[in-house]
């Protein structure tokens, strides 16, 4: 290694110090409570409806469906949670294959298997992080064929039921072309929403795309509900069913116990509901910080050799849940050193996913030629992204 | 129906109302936060440690293993998660068979069919309203073979892996002979001790006889968590693995996203932990109270003509979570009227689950002889219980 690219590391963790222009450990993200948060929660306590039922979790789901301009928030444990519920409704079940970004949180793939199907993983691009339509396409006319309005592969003769498009750290995927290949290929379209609450695909809100989406409030997320996900969807039946299998299919009676099938345990509860609730009457602030902070890496960087600040593409309006920096190809040995040094000096960075199709339980799923996701993990470096660090950088302007 | 038949709901009512001393509607079993949880959750709060990472859910864990005497406590999102989690770590899986109480609340079916196996109804006994273990031996010895140390069920030749011995309303099975059978047929057990947390059998706490045990702290529990469960256990490595698998079964690294299986994103968060701690506080007093209670039901009920007040087994002692009446088998049409009479006077009552042969998507899952679990859904009925009512009642001595 030359003495330059020796020094590099360094470089990068002084400039990140330099924009964030604090002292002490900065995690990744962490969540902010300076709304009502105390308020609902005691309100909550005081109420005794702590779990499924009270409430918060109508409040929250209804904050959630006008934030999304969503028809049907549905509150759930989690966003894996929700994710499968969304591909419980849209019927993918044993033998099905669903595809998935091979660059994606091992929830997108682990919900398809909680249902008994398939990942089939797919390339991302550039310009999004996201799925790559283009390529899909080109894919997808080798690889399938249509037999009574389903789409199989004609290697494994296995229905593929759906795409689930995941925003990578909040950026939103090209929509259109992907819901023409959807269509021209019968495929659902899913939403994994997940980081993305707060970005919006012209001018639209990510989620309301898909016949179904998901939504996570984990503790990093923009919003945060200690654990929790949502399920949007447009279609009223969809919403019913939504909230009637993850309350255990029971149907609605004075007193019986009578569930029409087998359903799930999922519901988020209402103590939960009332730290959302506050949480959502914040997150245009948030997300402005957020934003903030990102124009001042993108500031930053722009002068940096062999780095690039990660952009919201051209068609998006980016919540930049985790601010993304992109090494050069010539300079992707540098992402572990720099992992290493900035950790070093109590900023927290974390690299990208492993590639699904690399670990060990999905090594022998179907995937296409994968070469820009593997690209991308290889150079991709998550930089700290809490709405806070955007009320204390400094730059030269 | 004679005129004595029409005024006995009236006069159960009204016996119901005299032990509860209340005006005002009053619910089946609702929760009491009058300990620490408000400081505890403010704390959580303010130290931005709201998701599954935290000290509250490892305080919570300790709490719960040392009150039960049990090793390990893994905290997760709910029991049937909790349940799930039990189930996977013995090995259930597709095409498996487990033996599963007819009379029990649905999670303790779904969980079987979340590992693509199949409930196998048993019937329960008249002592403690869970498994019968004596004609459970009679059933196995008649429908089973064993071949290298598993056991098959002749009939569908399928692997039978487990039974899950559902502590009923809180009243513990009676484990030991049941413990017996489960050796001599090759069954683990799996205790679903989600209504029995504060309940010993023969001195020792339910959840720790089991290979595996599952509790709930849901809204109507003795304790609660908003929303939440466990897994119990002695053994070290299936702990681990128990934790491992809840939590996307990640392997530990300084970044990099490795998980080595399919796992799940159940583990409990930090926020719902801080009210389990302050609620595992209170624990002796909410069962005391609800032992008096349980007392005072049981002298009111005892000169009622045609209706009995369930009392623990000899052998054990009971959290008495739902209290429990039994009509008579000549009186079981009284149990509607009784329901609704008590309803419209506002005291909440209900009947014993639907049995889960009974249900739709059961009903083509084998079963034994259920005579008893019939005769007991038929006639039992549910009354108030909350700790607190315990404070008011009044009875003539």
């Amino acid at each position: 290694m030359s003495s330059e690219m020796n020094r590099y590391p360094s470089e990068i963790a002084a400039l990140l110090k330099k924009v964030l222009n604090q002292d002490g450990p900065i995690p990744l993200h962490e969540p902010s409570f300076k709304g009502r948060e105390w308020e609902y929660v005691k309100d909550c306590l005081d109420s005794s409806f702590v779990s499924s039922v009270g409430k918060y979790v109508d409040q929250f789901e209804d904050r959630l469906a006008q934030f999304t301009g969503v028809k049907h928030a549905v509150a759930v444990v989690n966003g894996t949670a929700a994710l499968h519920i969304c591909l419980k409704l849209i019927g993918v079940e044993q033998g099905d294959e669903v595809l998935v970004p091979a660059l994606t949180f091992i929830a997108t793939a682990n919900a398809v298997c909680y249902c008994g199907a398939t990942p089939h993983f797919i390339d991302s691009n550039f310009e999004s992080l996201g799925i790559d339509p283009e390529k899909l396409e080109d894919y997808l006319a080798g690889i399938t064929f249509q037999m009574n309005g389903v789409c199989y592969n004609k290697q494994t003769m296995c229905p593929i039921k759906a795409v689930i498009a995941m925003h990578t750290f909040g950026h939103p995927v090209d929509i259109d072309p992907l819901l023409e290949v959807c269509q021209r290929y019968k495929l659902e379209l899913i939403e994994d929403a997940a980081e993305s609450l707060g970005s919006y695909y012209k001018n639209r809100h990510t989620g309301s795309f898909g016949k179904l989406s998901s939504l996570s409030f984990n503790g990093n997320k923009i919003v945060t509900t200690g654990g929790g996900g949502a399920v949007l969807t447009n279609d009223d039946a969809l919403a019913k069913q939504a909230k009637h299998i993850s309350t255990t299919a029971k149907l609605p009676h004075q007193w019986a116990f009578i569930h029409d099938q087998v359903g799930y345990n999922d519901r988020l509860p209402n103590i939960n509901a009332a730290l959302g609730c506050a949480q959502m009457e914040q997150i245009n602030q948030f997300i402005d910080k957020k934003r903030d902070l990102a124009k001042k890496y993108a500031q930053a960087f722009s002068k940096v050799q062999g780095i690039t600040f990660f952009n919201e593409p051209a068609y998006a309006r980016s919540n930049y849940w985790l601010n993304v920096l992109i090494l050069s190809e010539e300079n992707s040995a540098m992402r572990d050193p720099i992992l290493l040094e900035t950790s070093q000096q109590g900023i927290m960075t974390r690299p990208a996913w492993t590639l699904m199709n690399h670990l060990p339980m999905f090594q022998s799923c179907p995937h296409m030629d994968l070469s820009s996701a593997e690209s991308l993990e290889r150079r991709i470096i998550n930089i700290p992204s809490s709405a806070r660090l955007a009320e204390s950088f400094q730059l030269d302007s």
